[in-house]
């Protein structure tokens, strides 16, 4: 029996029920089509897009749009914009099905994303406790440096940000996938959660960041480490294909990784 | 006759006129105090605080609100945060006035932010126009990586992010200060400006730095420098400095740099 675009899309979303406020929908392609392939990744970039053609996966599952912002845009919205005119031409004339799995994966019985990543890191053992939209570690005390330097390498990330002492040693700490470094969701769990370090994809410079800043200038022993989005995000997609290929042994399913969207320079 | 606080916010919003919907104001302090002396600042961080009384300045004119986040917070926000309660301990044990510049100095006839920049990185005489959030130079053909090594030495930053190719030439560049780097904004700038190259402070990272990718990966020539949203404002800060000291020449006027808020490890 064939599987089609329409029967992994039941599938992907079966553990958590059809959500009806979402951005996560099949953006193109026909979903009674069969499944020759699939790809999963953080960006549809139009590389990654390209990369799934020569791989003969016509079904593309990607965290995030393919246009550059979180919520689908109008048609309006970028007018004749060639960069927007002619990806969309080479998704439509491409016969790709592109479906965006973003909260469904995050509102998995475990949060997909932060499952990937926590695997990645090899920190299964330190989990401490779950939340919606963070985790807490306790791992054996280790500086800030040593820390940094074990995420770049375990992540292969060329380059990490930090706010605080390099030598302040931590033992509790706070995980946060994508953007979810504002200062609203994470100040607060800094005192709550008892945190020495927290570590978050993406978020605004002035919040968290300078508060770390002033609570290291009062004496205490606080630290941030920045991984960037897609780093932070990039490890759930790829346990996502891994899900999908024992979900699916007959369709080839394979995880394409971006470069990093920044060069440090 | 004595300089009081609210003789230097009067001179200070005089050019703009009064806002009714602005997070500028005195934060804290007395308006008919007497001015000891004025530090101004991107951040009011506490070190910066601190300095201002060794400095015995009694006015911090600063960018951004002294308690990390965009919007003054309510009392309720930070609960009993310990690094929020001896921040603001400080504040009213110090007597020192805050004044938030922020709204009114990016609405000066020209951008007071902007205008520090453009000042800083020496390219008033490529300036083409200038827009309400942004300004377009024209530059001698120039790669990008040279670009990227001559922001870092004119603005004394450690590092900056760069999208795109190194030995794109670019001569057509929009400058963007501070949080400016949304896609909404920059997106449709790069076509109707056409522009080469966008230089921002802080923006998500899904947004324009993704635009960039696909448009280099389609072969066109785009590039994107992100300078970090305090150095790309704090040279206006500096100007604002320069400013106050020619308008109340009798009074002291510092301009006080905090270190980067994140190492790059």
């Amino acid at each position: 029996m064939k599987t089609t675009i329409q029967n992994v899309i039941n599938r992907l979303i079966d553990p958590v029920g059809r959500l009806t406020e979402t951005v996560d929908s099949l953006y193109y392609g026909n979903p009674q089509a069969e499944v020759s392939g699939i790809v999963t990744a953080f960006m549809p970039t139009q590389r990654v897009l390209e990369r799934a053609l020569e791989l003969n996966a016509n079904l593309v599952i990607a965290h995030e749009g393919p246009f550059f912002q979180h919520k689908p845009p109008l048609d309006s919205t970028y007018g004749d914009d060639p960069v927007f005119a002619a990806k969309k031409k080479f998704i439509l004339d491409s016969g790709l099905s592109i479906f965006r799995f973003h909260d469904y994966w995050h509102r998995y019985p475990q949060d997909g994303i932060m499952l990937g990543l926590i695997e990645a890191l090899a920190w299964d053992t330190y989990v401490q406790k779950h939340e919606p939209a963070y985790s807490v570690m306790e791992i054996p005390a280790t500086s800030v440096i040593d820390i940094a330097n074990y995420l770049k390498k375990t992540l292969d990330i060329p380059c990490v940000r930090v706010g605080g002492e390099m030598d302040t040693l931590c033992s509790r700490v706070g995980l946060l996938a994508g953007y979810r470094g504002g200062g609203q969701l994470v100040i607060p769990l800094m005192e709550q959660e008892n945190l020495d370090l927290v570590v978050y994809g993406e978020g605004p410079e002035w919040e968290t960041p300078e508060y770390v800043r002033d609570a290291v200038w009062q004496g205490r022993s606080k630290a941030l480490i920045v991984l960037g989005h897609a780093e932070s995000e990039e490890p759930g997609m790829k346990l996502l294909a891994d899900l999908l290929q024992r979900q699916f042994p007959e369709i080839p399913v394979h995880f394409v990784r971006e470069k990093p969207v920044f060069q440090w320079i």
